[in-house]
């Protein structure tokens, strides 16, 4: 079974950046591009499209809260689901547009921070976003976390769904993320989060902190590439992916129709 | 012939709102939708689609600088042509997935303001935004004026183009709108307006203030809905031309694909 | 006992307007003023400034959440009491700059909106706002519901405070704004507001549906300009004041010092 | 004769930074903090403002056009002066603020980028902005280039004046830095930089690339700390004006008042 990596690019605005997406671009097989409300411009999007259609990785939209300011990890309370969803969708849209502009096309939608976090537990939200997501293009593939209202929705929807693990993220025995407040909840050395991606990969299930397992389709390992040390830690990643013989590459083809 | 009545809808943000959209999708066939950047927002541009749709009002991107505060009106410089049309095609594929979320389908574009004006001016600029245009979708109608850069950038790209009238300006004698620092350059009066219009349609030429004529295929008449006044102005050209036996209908049909 | 009149002002942006600021300025005693970040910008706030200034009106910066599609109404959750009453210093610091320009000076602050509830009952963030209003300028005024973490927030830090009752809006029996959810929240008919205003002004308290009495010092009463209506219920509770005896006038001198 | 030195800092926003400003807060004299509109937001405001207090670094304003995402660099036409100038002291009455609740005091203005370029070369813009500074604080000093329309107008309007010349950049023939399409315009070498200043210094003038002479008061010298190698090019000047025994020292006190 063939699996994607996957990591968030793309994610500047106008003179700033952040991470070596270029890097990146040459370890992972899916980009999730921030699409200009939480970060991310149109020059930024197109640029991250054109390396990544060189580079054979697929791309799709990372939406967020209308935030830069707090790089859509503010949570903004006030607008409904279908309101939500609209944002999104107008975002999605931006994205396919300087993909196209770019000679590659936009294959899946993952949500950003904040806006992810509430989706993924409010059924509501996260219907409309389904619902949304394939009103503009119903073979966009929905990359979600497992377990989550997300993965509901997507499945209720009929969307061409993909779950992901995270390489450098515990999980606790709710098989949710370990709390960032909690000592170990993120995992900094190479060498952890390969034995940590690997052990799941290979299992095909999500383990949490004290043992325990939960089965689960593994479509993607979503990566980091903030600082030097994470670029490093995917690569090894990678490399431990295909030294085990498991092919890495993306869960939908990048290919313009 | 048909002719078809456009004028700029969504100008609002957020909580504020500029004109009666209402009122002119009852009275128009193609809709100018800013897309955000110097007006417009997500929950604004689906409402003017959905009504659009509704009324079987056609609808076009009207993308312009990023500059809420000065309502894309002041000229921003320092971005390429090519910078500048990708920041284009962004607010184009926004609007075109906002408007498949609204059941409805983007069929042209027209340039707003500042962007429009100098783009007007500029080979080069109006080049590499018809490409973008084209390259974003190579059916969508470039709504111009007659003998601008924009004309010609779009005749050269090979997109379906519309050329447009304007009901309330003058001309002057180079065919250009006359300065809006010269007395005369904005007509008010519906009456004025309506007698404006029907000359140049029934002659097919732009007529300046001092008399002289250009021959143009005139596919499209520009409105205003800013005041009372206006939307008055715009049902009056459009009960005129309907009396004179001219078909009042879009130059591009909104159907989904 | 003087009583002031206040209501929000400058509550466009580039070439949005709210309101009939010029009519209001005419009626009221202290305006205020949004500061940009929900609403407001640089000329507006200069302008409201000078025709304040111009009209015996106080002026008062009226903070709110970095949000302008939402007009701060939205709630934004993630920042830490600092680090809001910081963004909250920001916006009191621009708009004393700006009325320095216009011959003006700020004497008050009032929070707006999603921000000024959520403060309302955090005694934390409250304490945060009332000591950076108090770095700032120890001269704020800082204009308050009673019975509010805002009150006590102003009190414990020293603060001068005006307390403010809500001409359009019912009070519930806790001493709180009726819900808007709820029927009869809001007063429309000027009559029903005058009849409202004076009967707490004349007791000295809050006075709720049902009848229950907090008795207050009441040194301002809050007006709305939104619309039409709302222009003619504030200008008939001015003239009731006045027919009453009560002197209207600001509970700061806009003197510039 | 004691020299300052001078460097823009807080050029980050949100999650995004630009620059080590806490190294060259170890280096510089005078700070020039940028106000939230080209780049900088309140919290870093006031982190640039804390840490320049404690370091006995005298903070400016650094006003730009409203552009984070062109950070400033592209020139925005269409405002009077007049409203550029109401523009500018918003950013500068917002920093004062949070300057405040910082512990320290603005005593400068520097203008940035776009703005700085045209303001520099256009009499009545620089009026309208150096009047604006004085109706703010008439004790602010403006940091300007020698022989540019600001300079000019900071006199005309009896502001307190320091002229920098800048550490990185050459000069053409009529004492304008030389464009940065021409080779030779930026000094990178730390070792070229420092004779190129220690030159003007001790000459007290500003020195073409030809060799040329004018004769200027030199109260600061402008640095960058964009990458590491200028941070070590700035530590080298400071160096080298220490070891000819010139006094490196703000041309303000930052002591509140």
């Amino acid at each position: 079974m063939p699996v994607d990596l996957n990591a968030d690019m793309g994610e500047g605005f106008g003179p700033w950046s952040i991470g070596d997406d270029s890097a990146m671009l040459d370890i992972i097989t899916s980009a999730n591009v921030a699409c200009g409300f939480h970060a991310g411009d149109p020059l930024i999007m197109a640029n991250v499209a054109r390396e990544a259609q060189a580079k054979g990785v697929s791309i799709g939209a990372h939406p967020g809260f209308n935030d830069l300011w707090g790089f859509g990890r503010r949570v903004i309370r006030g607008d409904s689901p279908s309101d939500t969803a609209t944002m999104v969708a107008y975002q999605i849209g931006a994205f396919q547009s300087i993909a196209a502009l770019a000679g590659h096309r936009v294959t899946h939608v993952k949500l950003h921070g904040a806006l992810s976090n509430i989706a993924a537990e409010d059924d509501d939200l996260a219907r409309a976003l389904a619902g949304a997501i394939r009103a503009v293009d119903r073979d966009l593939v929905f990359l979600v976390m497992p377990g989550t209202a997300l993965e509901r929705a997507g499945e209720a929807a009929g969307l061409p769904l993909a779950r992901e693990i995270f390489a450098d993220r515990s999980y606790d025995d709710s098989f949710n993320l370990t709390s960032r407040k909690i000592a170990g909840a993120v995992l900094h050395q190479p060498d952890a989060i390969v034995a940590h991606v690997m052990r799941m990969v290979e299992e095909g299930a999500i383990i949490t902190t004290s043992g325990k397992r939960l089965k689960v389709g593994i479509d993607s390992i979503c990566v980091h590439g903030d600082n030097p040390q994470a670029v490093a830690a995917a690569a090894a990643v990678r490399a431990a992916l295909t030294e085990a013989g498991i092919a890495v590459r993306p869960f939908a083809s990048g290919e313009p129709r």
